[in-house]
């Protein structure tokens, strides 16, 4: 069993521990990762001195990045376990759809323009 | 070497490849996982007569799901190794003091109260 | 003088009057703004038995939801304004393209389904 | 009537004439809002060099932006409308408090910093 599957199934027991199954459908999960999607923003969201104690594992902007980091894997893995996704297949099969969408050689340095895009 | 391990390697040789590592300083990361997050949560919008098709893997919300999930790990896992995070050690840690900030006699069947708790 | 004007000219002097002109370029804005809707999304994220007090002024979800909504609106103006866009303009020439293009007869009672849409 | 007022019914009329104001729970409308914040956030996930076209209102960026930015507005008034809330007010009351709660002399040219507020 791979490690974010047994965060899945740690996760799933938790859950069902306290009975908490039956708030995880798929609107309320959501909503409860941009609530922490909300912190982790917060975070980062005036300009960036602090960027060298980023790398410094001990800073507090570090260690509250790992936490938010953690609270939005965690309600997405729930998300997909509740729905019967597997994200680490689906993600693969996103970065061999990306592989072929972006080839090196037209995108070098280049990011897509997103006012054209949409 | 763990499956999410591999994909976060996958995608950093991808974007070294195309050289957008340039891109992915935390606040760009941030505002673009917003953005999946915003695709995922446009699925779910609406009120959801869909909920048997969900199950259903061969369903377009089933399949469009997967991608958006995809999406939002995929610029979690970049963020997270950018910043030198290990997600998988940070959201155990997470459920070590989850398990122990919310007993199960006493949150059964009873989600946190968030009008109250912040 | 529109009331909306008014309070986006009152938060820009509060802006200025604390040289916090310089932190609100677009990217660091709606960051915030993010992490302001992150916190509305918190206030709703379990299933509601609240129904009925959201209605009761004196309840606390709904002092919550007033000011979290505030936040949002205060960042939103506050983009706008550093853009040089006009709010309410804008959003009644959306108005006038969404009166078209859902016409009444095709979407009584019908939301658009997100899943064919994009 | 003001005019944030006058937005507010005309985007009820429209709702109510589709009979979609069924879809307009609170969770249903943080749910499209985060969809929104989340295309304005696309828009500028990336470095920017497009500043100065910023200011140029025929520029695709300043036009997506607007776009964004109303449809935002949008289901933010819907959801206050629907919550019984009036914006203007609340954000006032807002302003007073933080007007006080950030004196001038104390907040000069500093953010508050987020790794410690929470």
């Amino acid at each position: 069993m791979s490690d974010l599957q047994a965060l899945t199934l740690r996760y799933r027991k938790f859950s069902l521990d306290r009975d908490w199954g039956r708030f995880h459908d798929p609107r309320s999960l959501i909503l409860a990762l941009v609530g922490e999607v909300g912190e982790l923003a917060e975070l980062y969201q005036w300009s960036d001195p602090q960027v060298e104690s980023r790398s410094n594992p001990d800073s507090p902007l570090h260690q509250r990045s790992a936490e938010e980091i953690s609270d939005v894997l965690l309600y997405l893995i729930r998300l997909a376990d509740v729905l019967g996704i597997d994200p680490i297949d689906a993600a693969n099969r996103k970065l061999d759809s990306a592989e072929k969408r972006f080839p090196v050689d037209q995108y070098l340095g280049r990011a897509p323009d997103k006012t054209q895009v949409q």
